[in-house]
């Protein structure tokens, strides 16, 4: 899929063109750095599975905008323009010092690095993460209990060059079942004889989100805050060239 | 080493009453979970490689206290009194909604789960990182960029038993080398054929923290919540049995 089909097959699903610019923004960035599992190929996903979340009138809704809090609904919006016009606001109107950002009912919602790394060009260090379908379990066995929960930390720096970590705990994406690239087995904690480790992650985000939020339904929770120093440049001297999380492969 | 043994050997570093009980609730509950590379081990490594971080007359300091933000700073005391001192001023002034509290000059801080899970056990959603010594290098080689940083994410719940997800991206602790239970090569980050993912989660919060922190010497961040919801019970219903990450080998 070529970029101008993807924006034609977003408008297609009804979106007026300030969600097909938001959505396409984050599907390209996501081909671009090699993601294909949240890449155009959840175009066809919306398409084909997702119809039932897809109401191109639906807007999210800010419920609560304290200084350093705020409390954001989906409200039949994709969970991509529910985090997309949580960093436009955050963007508009930054933390003093920090604040605790989350969004109910925000689901799907894709390469968490995308918002993430767009508040860090703003200036802003970011800590995201979103729940999404219970696909890992335990090790020991039994039923799912956490989604493929990512953590994305983000760091601006003043070279512009932000540093963007953005880790599932899944050894495989669900993307890269979608699209055929992986076997849905593959859709198990990472970490061969310690995924107890990512496992654990998973489900202490799974948590998190879930006793933020109110609803029984996924959701998101960003951190932001100003920074006080500007470690990256010092840490990018320090690799030598070696290429650090969230640089595309051919540079940041 | 018992647990008299153990308070005699800190009394004799110097410290009083207060000191000696919050370093040993720290070390004693990492013995009791079996977390040996930061229990009572760490008191020999006290008296025998830190003596220059040890001033039993140091105090830390809260230098801004906002409602939703702190900052504190070592002043000299070792880090797992800092966090100790955070945990209990936390508790004393929960936030109405959410704080984010960064502590500078914060090393050593051991099993960060201890704090997490002080802090749930209060009512509050804790989410913990802190920094230590670069020994994390990336997969492809050069210098360590990153410490063992844990991230503890604890959740209160109304059974009265907090999930305390504690994971470490390192694959073994260095307070296992130091005490002999490992060689050094395995202070990796885990993951195996996927270790970069533990390494980026690594970095990720090496730069959180070196970004919030003012100075430049170890940290500590600290993100806590008043949970809106109860997610904990009904995730352990569904889990029927399984152990969770935090519990206690024989039950939470």
């Amino acid at each position: 899929m070529r970029p101008d089909e993807a924006r034609a097959r977003l408008a297609a699903l009804g979106y007026g063109e300030e969600q097909v610019e938001a959505l396409f923004a984050h599907f390209d960035d996501a081909e671009r750095r090699g993601k294909a599992g949240h890449g155009y190929s959840r175009i066809e996903w919306l398409d084909r599975e997702m119809r039932d979340r897809i109401d191109p009138e639906a807007r999210p809704e800010r419920l609560e905008a304290e200084e350093s809090f705020e409390r954001w609904h989906g409200r039949g919006a994709l969970g991509y323009l529910t985090l997309d016009a949580v960093v436009r606001a955050t963007l508009e109107r930054p933390p003093e010092r920090a604040r605790v950002v989350v969004a109910e009912a925000t689901f799907p919602t894709g390469m968490l690095g995308h918002y993430a790394r767009r508040l860090a060009d703003g200036g802003l260090v970011a800590v995201l993460t979103a729940t999404s379908p219970a696909r890992l379990a335990p090790l020991s066995g039994g039923e799912p209990l956490a989604g493929t929960n990512p953590l994305a930390i983000a760091v601006p720096s003043s070279d512009g060059r932000p540093v963007v970590a953005d880790v599932s705990p899944s050894k495989a994406t669900w993307g890269d079942v979608l699209r055929g690239a992986t076997p849905p087995e593959d859709v198990v904690p990472f970490g061969g004889d310690q995924a107890h480790k990512a496992f654990a992650l998973a489900l202490g985000l799974e948590l998190l989100v879930g006793a933020l939020t109110r609803e029984d339904d996924f959701g998101a929770v960003v951190l932001v805050a100003r920074p006080e120093a500007d470690p990256v440049p010092a840490l990018r001297a320090a690799a030598r060239g070696v290429r650090l999380p969230g640089d595309a492969p051919t540079g940041p």
